[in-house]
């Protein structure tokens, strides 16, 4: 029996702005990123999203970002480690008392878009960030990205001795190599429910993804990551579930999962 | 013997802009009201001012504020009683963290500026003040204005569970009701260092202060606020400090004051 | 013949967030309030929606609000006659910009949210709007609100020299005295898109409202409003344009309305 | 006889925070840059600093930056050119609103901080910039790096057809090849006034700077930049202006240096 965690970006709606449909998606995943006011969020949308993880026996993340909501966090700034180490904590510590009122506790952070690829391409960026969740709650799971691009992440995070969770995306094309393939490029993001659900499936089931060359490349994660703002991400996470159901693979918190 | 504390808004700069004697002013004073980044501070400003208050054995609090940097949170915004609860959450746990990777507690939590006001003025903001600080943790203290202006607020700050300390301002004239003279009038802020201690002596070893028609009031309060931001601050708290020591009074964190 | 305006709120959108359906809106308006990226709208939202109003041959106004992204503007702020001034000089400014770069004139401004109620409820605000209008540009058409509560503001505008513009709100019930009712009451907001434009007419064609105990009340409007942010919002004005069109009212922006 | 202009960065306060001694190095110097409020400024400091500017019969400049008032514009973030051309007209637009209030007309547009950087590195993003400035009014004035590294900006600027005046840094170390040292290494900053003004008079009687290796370059330059943000500014931009009195240079806004 294979245990896998499925986590979902949430609480990205702001003041007037809503986006997503949190309501709808988090009845279907294990493990919600929240973001923490900075590229998206404000307390009522913290707030009301922590309670709804809690209502779903859902796992809580801080999903820190970069302090930009003009451009949602996905514009690198050329911020040092030292600036980095401190807005995660503060975001942390922002989501963490929203997660004190509702008796819950904070799970694993994992950084929003910009920053997120920083910590991949930089290592004192990544150690900033391991040494700001470790500071705060050695607890906290560090949420890492699969394959040969992430492997630094995760170096850092363990040695600073953070427990770090591998994450892999099934809607994205992979390179033989064991990395994302841009964005920019066609054929990076895949579409198709039933697709997306294969992908996850393999990635679940045999630790394996199928790269854009056809090459079949092992891929370790204990989570899979899906996007929830997208008209169908309820239809993706649902046709994950029901897929990951049917095939014997149980769906659980990350922070539920023993090493 | 009386025992007392002295408060001062502390960690009030932000990136570029610096505001504030804070090195100076906390090594004569008990508790620090230190700036969540909302009206005022940044994360890097939050981090080296509880470092600051930690190496001087000074008790921390959370220093809340409305959403505007540009107006200092000196101005009334018309925030619903939810608003402010959770904006008030939120800023508890930004700072809480930064006491957390410095080993530290948080130790009260006091309004600030235009939001401390609409908590003396308006029962159910100082109720979603109250709940805000119960709700994250029972231990933290409600600081509140002394006399009778303040009554409100310390009656359901201690409705709803917590500590409530009182606060006495020995650089602001009161009326002969107890309460403060308003500062758009003249002689609202008394600027002598010597007569501020002066002021501040008699708040800290008979409870009272004289109102402007020369009668003395009661004013039971545990807590002096002096202000930082001024050119004088770092004299003003070193006179008082000095007073207090030669006339037997003690000072201490608000914490460390048994009730 | 009758002729006037039909005014509605654009460009609120925000980086990331999307709001309103102004694609489809405009094409049946003939002014648009475009939003200066305080309270909502950025460079990007401002520069499209500008040319969207040019490529529809829709009057351009300003619509600046207060510096309250978090609250959309719609919460009031005590900022004083002197900063508010400035905040419309500021927002006017960089509106006219993206009015400069498409070969376009600013037409109007009207303010945003709180901001437009604090100016119908406050003198000094009123003043402290006309003044910031007539400074930047002399040519520009103050929108105020028609009726009863409206009329301090068009005499502070005239008497500073601005042509003031009267504006109703046909999905708005009012008063026998000829105000609005609150949106708290019950009724306060006019749904049906039918009910909605039969008042419009009745505004257009005879200068009256019929109020929410049936008395017919005369309401002297060169302006109509209404809102492009609901899901209704196109099928709204739709049904204004062609009850107008068939009832032989002319829609035409209202800088080109002769007084 | 030559004729000079002499630069300086203004109103950088904002709200409570203040930076910069404006009001006394503004009587030394021809032209001030003033913030947009975008990195730093606000409409109270616009307005001042702009009448300050027309009082002291110095030319004004928009002095943008981008959306990072926590890292005071001096960090890169990575905007699309497109996104910066828009920032651009949106901030000269909201200056030449303060302008257009004290009857005066925006002279200059220099970029500020990590912005001017971004400009002189890359191509795309010296062509927006020059874009932005054209499309809102062509008789301002591009104020590039003189050297080596400006050239490019400098061809862009005059391509699109603007105006482009090259800037000198006085208290800046250059290389052999006419390029600013990097502040990071020692030495990269002048700070003995008198140096500094000899400097300054090499540059403008000779169109030369002594290298950090003793050669002496050829820098034309039709403006010499000194910061107004030390406690030495007022000093030192009064040596300069001495300086330049005794040896017969003439300081003119450099709008109205004929080419």
């Amino acid at each position: 029996m294979r245990i896998i965690d499925l986590n979902c970006d949430m609480g990205e709606s702001y003041g007037a702005y809503k986006l997503g449909l949190d309501e709808s998606v988090i009845r279907h995943i294990t493990s919600a990123n929240i973001a923490c006011g900075w590229h998206a969020g404000d307390p009522e949308v913290m707030d009301k999203t922590v309670k709804l993880a809690v209502d779903n026996s859902v796992g809580i993340g801080a999903h820190p970002g970069y302090p930009d909501l003009l451009g949602f966090g996905r514009r690198n700034m050329d911020c040092t480690p030292e600036e980095i180490r401190r807005y995660i904590i503060y975001q942390i510590g922002a989501l963490s008392a929203f997660c004190a009122i509702h008796g819950a506790r904070l799970q694993h952070v994992k950084p929003h878009g910009a920053l997120y690829l920083a910590a991949v391409e930089n290592e004192p960026i990544a150690r900033a960030v391991a040494q700001a969740i470790i500071s705060v709650d050695p607890n906290l799971i560090y949420v890492a990205l699969a394959g040969a691009k992430g492997e630094m992440v995760r170096r850092i995070g363990k040695a600073v001795g953070l427990k770090v969770v591998y994450e892999a995306f099934p809607d994205r094309a992979y390179t033989p190599e064991g990395t994302l393939v841009s964005r920019r490029k066609p054929g990076a993001v895949i579409k198709d429910p039933k697709e997306v659900a294969r992908r996850a499936l393999l990635m679940a089931a045999e630790g394996v993804v199928v790269a854009v060359d056809g090459t079949r490349i092992p891929l370790e994660a204990q989570t899979i990551c899906v996007h929830g703002d997208t008209p169908s991400a309820v239809e993706l996470v649902r046709s994950i579930r029901e897929t990951f159901k049917s095939e014997g693979i149980v769906l659980k918190p990350m922070g539920l999962i023993s090493e």
